[in-house]
C-alpha cells in the first residue's frame, strides 16, 4: 500500500515532504494555473517553462518568447496571454514553448523543485482522471500540494485533493492517514454533487467573479475535460507532456 | 463589524497576520496544551510561562520551579507534569506559577510574541464560552491559531475554531469571509453531535488513543467546563487569568 497525503499550502511543504525520492508530487492550482498549462497542451503547446518572478517573464519575453504572466488575477500588460483558459488556442500555441508565471501556481511548483528529488506533475479537475491513472501506475507515495491563494488555504485545491483522494482509495492501492486527507475527503462528499454552489461564497470564486470569468469558472470546474498529463522535467526545467495510456 | 479569521498552522502565519495592533489572537491546542493550561488555572495556578525549548524547561527545573514538559505526546522525565489535565490539581498548582513547553501550543504563542503586538489569548473547548465573551467583549478582529502537529494541520483544533467562529457569527458583531473559516463552520456543523465520533479516525486522536489516555480525549472535548480566560501578557512574558463577567 501506497500512502496519499495533502498540504494545504507551499508554505508547509518542508512539513508534509519525505522520502522524496519515493514521492509523486502532484501540484494544484484549480483557479487557475494548473487548469491553464492543461489548457496549453490541449491546444498545443510542446513545453510550458514555469517561471517565479516577473522580471523572469519580461526577460522570457524580450527574447521574443510567448508568455503568460498573471498577478492577482489579472493578466500582465506586457504578456501574451493571462490566466484565463480560453486564451489558450492552438492558433497561438500549436508548436510552441510557453513561458509562464502566475500569483500561485508556478512557486508552487519552484518550492517543490527546490526542495527535492520528488517528481512533479500538474494536476486539475480538467485531468483528474489523467492524473489519476498516473498515480497508480507509478506506484510511489503520492502528496498533493495545494497552490494556495499567496500561501492561504485555498478550498478548490483542496475539493481537487478529496476528489483524487477518493479515486486513489478505491483504486485498492492507497491509504491515507492524516487529518487533512480526512478533511478533504469530507469536503469534496459535500462538494461533489454541486460544486459551483458549493464554492459561491469562497475567496478566489469572489475574486474571479467580480472579474467576470464566469466561464473561467465553469472551465476550471469541469470534470475529465483534458486527457493529457503535464509533468515537470527537472533537468529541462520544463513542463511537458506526458503520454496517457 | 469585526473580522474573524482561522490559521491552520504556526506556519502560516505570516501570511494571516495582519493590523495586529487591531487584533486579538486565540491560541488553540485542543490535545492537550491550550486545555491543560486552562486546567492549570483552574487548579489555582497564577500563571504559566510558556518555555519553547526543553533546554529551558530544564533550567527552570534546576531553578526549583514547577515544571511541565511534554514531547511527541509523551511526558519528559525531568518535569513535574506532563500534558493531561488530571495532573494538574489544587494540591500540587494552588498559588504556584508554572514553567510549560509543550510540542505544538508552546510555540503556536512564541510565533505571534515573537511577530507583533497581537493580543493573545487561550482557547479550547474547555473554556469556548469564555473565549467567545472575551472576543465580543474586546471587539478586535478576531484570528484563530491553530497549532497543529509540528506545523501540520490539526482537525481538532480546526473544530474548535469552527465552534468559536459559530458563536461570534451568532452574536452580529462579527463576519468571516475566508476559506478557512468557511471550512471551518462546515466541518464543525457536521461533528458537533457527536465530536468524538467524528474524530476517532484522525492522526492526533490515534496518538493519544495508542497511549490509553481515553479520558485526557474526554476532558479535551468537553464544553464550557471551566469558566476562565488565560490571557498572555507580553510584558512579564507570562500567561495570566483574565476575569471574565
Amino acid at each position: 500500500m501506497k500512502s496519499i497525503n495533502i498540504c494545504f499550502s507551499p508554505a508547509l511543504y518542508p512539513y508534509y515532504s519525505q522520502n522524496d525520492d519515493k514521492t509523486l508530487v502532484v501540484v494544484v492550482d484549480v483557479f487557475r494555473a494548473s487548469t491553464t498549462i492543461c489548457a496549453a497542451f490541449a491546444a498545443g503547446a510542446v513545453a510550458v517553462c514555469p517561471v517565479k518572478s516577473l522580471n523572469e517573464a519580461v526577460q522570457a519575453k524580450a527574447r521574443g518568447s510567448l508568455v503568460a504572466a498573471e498577478r492577482n488575477a489579472d493578466k500582465c500588460d506586457f504578456a501574451d496571454f493571462g490566466n484565463s483558459p480560453f486564451d489558450y488556442t492552438p492558433e497561438k500555441l500549436y508548436g510552441k514553448t510557453l513561458f509562464f508565471t502566475s500569483t500561485n501556481g508556478t512557486s508552487a511548483i519552484e518550492t517543490v523543485n527546490n526542495s527535492n528529488s520528488a517528481e512533479i506533475i500538474i494536476g486539475a479537475f480538467v485531468n483528474l482522471q489523467a492524473v489519476a491513472d498516473f498515480c497508480i501506475e507509478r506506484g510511489k507515495n503520492i502528496l498533493i500540494l495545494c497552490a494556495g491563494w499567496k500561501n492561504r488555504f485555498s478550498i478548490e485545491d483542496t475539493l481537487f485533493g478529496g476528489a483524487l483522494i477518493e479515486i486513489l482509495i478505491a483504486s485498492g492501492y492507497f491509504t491515507a492517514n492524516s487529518d487533512s486527507a480526512y478533511v478533504s475527503q469530507i469536503l469534496w462528499k459535500q462538494a461533489k454533487d454541486n460544486i459551483f454552489n458549493f464554492l459561491k461564497d469562497t475567496e478566489h470564486f469572489s475574486r474571479l467573479k467580480n472579474r467576470v470569468l464566469d466561464n473561467d469558472i465553469h472551465f476550471c470546474l469541469q470534470k475529465n475535460t483534458i486527457n493529457l498529463l503535464p509533468i515537470f522535467n527537472k533537468s529541462k526545467n520544463l513542463i511537458e507532456l506526458c503520454s496517457v495510456g
